[in-house]
C-alpha cells in the first residue's frame, strides 16, 4: 500500500490536460501520475481520444485512463477548484505570478489538505495554454529548463510536477519559498461562482462608461487575474457585487438625468 | 544562454543508459537531459541503435544523440568516474546505500564541482541493473514512487534525476540530508585503477585459503562494495596492496614449509 493515501489530499488533486494533440502523451501522462500516487485525470477537448496509442503508453495505468473525465473547456474542468495552477514555458504575454515546481507543490498540498479541490493544468504540446485559459489560473508553474532548449515532453512535465507533489504529500518537499506560496483562503468560492461576479463587473464598466471607446478585453483580463488570484470568499463576492449594484444604480440615474 | 554553463560542472556529468531495449527511449532520454542543461550520454550495449525511433523522439536534441558514446560494458562507461550512482527501483538484493534524488543530485554537484567525473546510471526498461553492475556503483538512487505502481518510464526517470541535478547546479537543490551525501574523497582513484587491487585481493584470499571450499563470489562482492563506496586514493591503494603482498608472501612461506 502506498503511504500517500488515495483517499487523502491526493484525492482532491486533478491533473488537467488541455487540447492534447498526441494520444500517446495522454497514456504516458496517466502512467506518470500513477507512479507518483495520483489518479485523477481530466481531459479538455483532446484531439484524438480514446485511441489505442493512449492505452499502449499507459502500460499498467489503464485504471487512471479509464476513470479520466472528458470535458469541452478548461472552465468546466476547474469549475469547482479553489486552486488552479497552469504549467507554462515562461510566458511574457500574461502577467501571472510564477511559481517554482517545489513551491507550487507546497501550495497544492496545503490547499488539498485544507479540503480544497486543486487542478494542475498542462497545455497543448506545441502551443501550451491560451491567454484565456491562463486567466483561469491562480498562478503559473515554470520548470526551470535550459532556456536554449526548454521543450519538455508533455508527459515529462507531468512527471516532474507530479514528483514534486508527491514529495510534498510525503512531507519531503523541503525548502519552500514562503512568500511564493499563494495565501490560501480556506473559504474561497469555486471558480464557477466568480463568473456571475465577472459578468456584473463587465456590465458595470459599460454602465459607468469606463472604457470610453477602448476595447473592454484588456481591463477585464487584468481584473479577472486580480480577483482569481485573490481567492474571494462568499461574503467578499456579496460585498463587491453590492458595490457594483450601487455603481450601476448611480449610472442609471445619471443616464436618466442626461436623457431627461 | 543557459546559466548552467555547458563547460562547468555539467560537463563532468554523464548519463549512462545500460542495455536499453527501446531505441525511442534513448531519444526521449536525450531530450530529457538537454532540457535540463546536460549533454553527455553514454550508451552501454543498447539493443537497437542507431535507430530512426531514437532520432524521432530526440526532437531537437539530435546533438546530444550524435555525441553519445557507445561502449560494451558499464565498467568501461564509468572507468574514469569518481562517483557512480545507479538508479534503481528499491532493491533488496544488493545492500547499497540508497539516496533520495535530491541528495543524489547534491552529491553529483559536489563531486563535479570538485573536478571529478560523475555518472548517473539507468538500467534496462524491464529488469534494471544487474547485481554485477550495481557493484560498480557507489550508491543507489531511488525515486520515491508509488509502491503499488513504481514503473517509471526510463526517460521519465532520467527527467526527474536530471531535473534534480539541474536544481543542484542552479543552487536551488535545497534541503539536502547532510548524512546522506557520500563523503567525497577528492583524491579517490578512478574505477579502473581499483581493478588491479581487486585482482590482487582475490588472489590473496585464495592464497591464505580464506574461502575454505566456499564460492569466492559472495565475499568478493561484499569487499568490492565496501572499497568502491569508500573512495580509495592512490596512497591507500598502495598501502592496502602492500599489506596484501605481505599476506601473500607469508602464505607462500607457509605453503613452502608445508611442502617441505
Amino acid at each position: 500500500m502506498d503511504i500517500v493515501a488515495a483517499d487523502g489530499p491526493a484525492a482532491r488533486i486533478r491533473i488537467v490536460l488541455v487540447g492534447t494533440q498526441h494520444p500517446g502523451n495522454i497514456g504516458s501522462a496517466a502512467r506518470a501520475i500513477k507512479t507518483m500516487g495520483l489518479h485523477r485525470l481530466v481531459l479538455v477537448a483532446p484531439q484524438k481520444y480514446p485511441h489505442n496509442e493512449a492505452d499502449m503508453m499507459a502500460a499498467g495505468a489503464e485504471d487512471v485512463l479509464n476513470a479520466a473525465v472528458e470535458v469541452a473547456t478548461l472552465a468546466e474542468a476547474v469549475a469547482d477548484c479553489r486552486l488552479v495552477l497552469g504549467c507554462t514555458a515562461r510566458s511574457r504575454r500574461v502577467q501571472l505570478r510564477e511559481l517554482r515546481p517545489r513551491d507550487a507543490a507546497a501550495s497544492v498540498h496545503a490547499e488539498a489538505a485544507a479540503g480544497g479541490e486543486v487542478a494542475l493544468v498542462f497545455g497543448r504540446e506545441r502551443t501550451g495554454l491560451e491567454n484565456e485559459e491562463l486567466q483561469l489560473c491562480h498562478a503559473a508553474v515554470h520548470i526551470p529548463a535550459n532556456p536554449d532548449y526548454s521543450s519538455l515532453n508533455l508527459a515529462a512535465a507531468v512527471q516532474v510536477l507530479s514528483y514534486e507533489v508527491r514529495l510534498a504529500l510525503l512531507g519531503e518537499g523541503g525548502d519552500v519559498t514562503p512568500a511564493a506560496i499563494a495565501p490560501v483562503n480556506p473559504d474561497a468560492v469555486p471558480h464557477a461562482e466568480l463568473e456571475g461576479f465577472f459578468g456584473q463587473l463587465g456590465d458595470t464598466l459599460e454602465d459607468i462608461d469606463f472604457h470610453k471607446g477602448r476595447a473592454p478585453e484588456s481591463a477585464m483580463r487584468k481584473l479577472r487575474r486580480l480577483f482569481v488570484r485573490t481567492g474571494l470568499d462568499q461574503k467578499e463576492v456579496r460585498l463587491l457585487r453590492g458595490i457594483l449594484a450601487d455603481a450601476q444604480r448611480m449610472a442609471r440615474i445619471a443616464r436618466d438625468r442626461g436623457d431627461g
